[in-house]
């Protein structure tokens, strides 16, 4: 038996066959298309998929052996298979179940593409065989996922999940959602880009402005860790501080859900053991109950196969 | 079959046997004695339980009818019925069950208070019926339950759902648990009255400080909330302010974790529909998917009785 996953993100579609030791056997993608109506979007879909299954190249990969087919999607779905809204592809209240099944008799699942990726970490990735965790994308914004014995807590209302809208700083820096403050504007990528376009406007001769080429809007995160690595003191500066920050967030989780595990994924985590090491050191002291077992903290381990792998585990 | 709850608090422990239908059928209480040994506690305690269990006065309070006992203490307990750090009582590490089934041979759990009160009222009070929900008292500190499928979520290390350890801004004000910035100092009765006083300073025509008898050390939140009442232009800005911190933190929640239902409990949530208009207002443009249906926020209908009914339910 097998399961379809759909990572439909802004500019393309990843879509891939998985089978029952949750492995991707054949995988596939089309670009994300806007300009067209949405039925023809589905249209494309639902094509790739049947192309995908190919008995001739793997007796598994024929229509009848798909169990299920589930789609991540870069917004807000609900139970029924409606996405409710997914700006980067024009979708409002878009009932994609509904025409998923018009094309492919199956049952079909949608959620948000950081639910997903929670749930492929927790089954498949660094957070396998625990019953609780909270995975955290640091990308451009902030992504997360909530487990919950071992299934996914979107809220009685489908609309939680979001740790990037929870006060950091009251009347703090204006955020994208409208509130201000938000998480999402300390711990993000986007947010250590920012202080760090701060801090070389003062101090131009950090290193992250040569690895900029000067220009501060090259910067990146990574530049920030290069520079850290390489002693640049306006980086260590930076570092520490975001790691506080990160460090606020964690103890805020552990105070208020302690799962089994926390999980950093995005952009940023690929600084791997730099951070990882520094942030399981800031967190301890503000957590209450800091004298008693902890949560453990670790780096996502599925990279791009996330989206597939989770989407198709969504029931 | 009854249950027996025990509230233990720092000048009182409350004790109650509690039907099938969650009603106290008898209650009485002993002062809480921190001068003589655990054991004797202990001894007094059950000595307490078996003075209530007296078939005489009412035929189901029989010794043979309990099926369990649970007491909610203000400090960490594990699933082991040990209490990890209860303050108040001066305990570290007691091991309350070993105890208490030494001399009553029944099944006994023990949580912390908030988690207590949050089952109480997910069972038989404003909550009942409700699948999720997170209970927040507003007292002298922040207090918090959350109920998951009907059960208090302590955390996979039962160290969770201490929502008033959040934090609310970066570098804040400093907190008792050595941290700054957490919730509890911006949410508490104890924050709105330091915001008193601090108005008070450079208003002292204030009407709050009259109803304190010119006294700030007197000032409480009932007084701000009478003020508020009467028109006091200082009292209405604390209002407005204290209101905005709470909308702030029920919109984090609402964003988190998305309860079927959030109940504010604790002294001030006596302020009842002035506050909690105010709040329901307050919060919603501060949750990003707001165009949404929404938790239910209410104020909690048990009072006193809710730490012996909550106890009882421990399971």
């Amino acid at each position: 038996m097998i399961r379809i996953g759909l990572d439909i993100g802004g500019t393309g579609i990843q879509i891939g066959a998985v089978n029952e030791e949750n492995r991707i056997i054949a995988q596939s993608s089309i670009p994300t298309k806007t300009d067209i109506p949405f039925s023809d979007q589905v249209d494309q879909m639902t094509a790739c998929i049947r192309g995908l299954l190919n008995p001739d190249l793997n007796p598994e990969l024929s229509i009848e052996n798909v169990t299920s087919i589930g789609a991540g999607v870069p917004g807000l779905a609900n139970s029924e298979g409606v996405v409710i809204n997914c700006t980067n592809l024009g979708w409002s209240y878009t009932p994609l179940r509904e025409e998923f099944q018009k094309r492919i008799d199956k049952p079909f699942f949608v959620d948000n593409d950081a639910n997903v990726a929670a749930l492929a970490e927790s089954v498949a990735g660094v957070s396998a065989g625990t019953s609780s965790s909270v995975f955290i994308t640091l990308g451009t914004g902030i992504g997360s996922g909530i487990i919950m014995d071992g299934k996914i807590w979107k809220g009685h209302h489908g609309i939680g999940g979001e740790l990037g809208h929870m006060i950091m700083e009251l009347d703090g820096i204006p955020c994208s959602c409208g509130n201000r403050g938000c998480l999402e504007q300390y711990c993000s990528a986007t947010a250590l880009i920012r202080m760090a376009r701060e801090q070389v406007a003062v101090h131009p001769d950090s290193m992250i402005l040569a690895l900029a080429d000067g220009n501060p809007q090259k910067i990146n995160a990574k530049m920030v860790f290069d520079a850290k690595r390489e002693g640049d003191p306006i980086a260590e500066k930076l570092f520490r501080r975001y790691v506080f920050n990160l460090g606020q967030m964690i103890a805020g989780i552990v105070n208020l859900l302690d799962p089994e595990i926390i999980v950093l994924g995005g952009g940023v985590s690929k600084a791997g053991s730099l951070l990882l090491d520094a942030v399981r050191e800031a967190y301890l002291p503000s957590v209450i109950f800091n004298d008693q077992p902890q949560p453990r903290i670790e780096i996502a381990s599925l990279s791009a196969e996330a989206g597939i792998i989770g989407a198709a585990m969504l029931s």
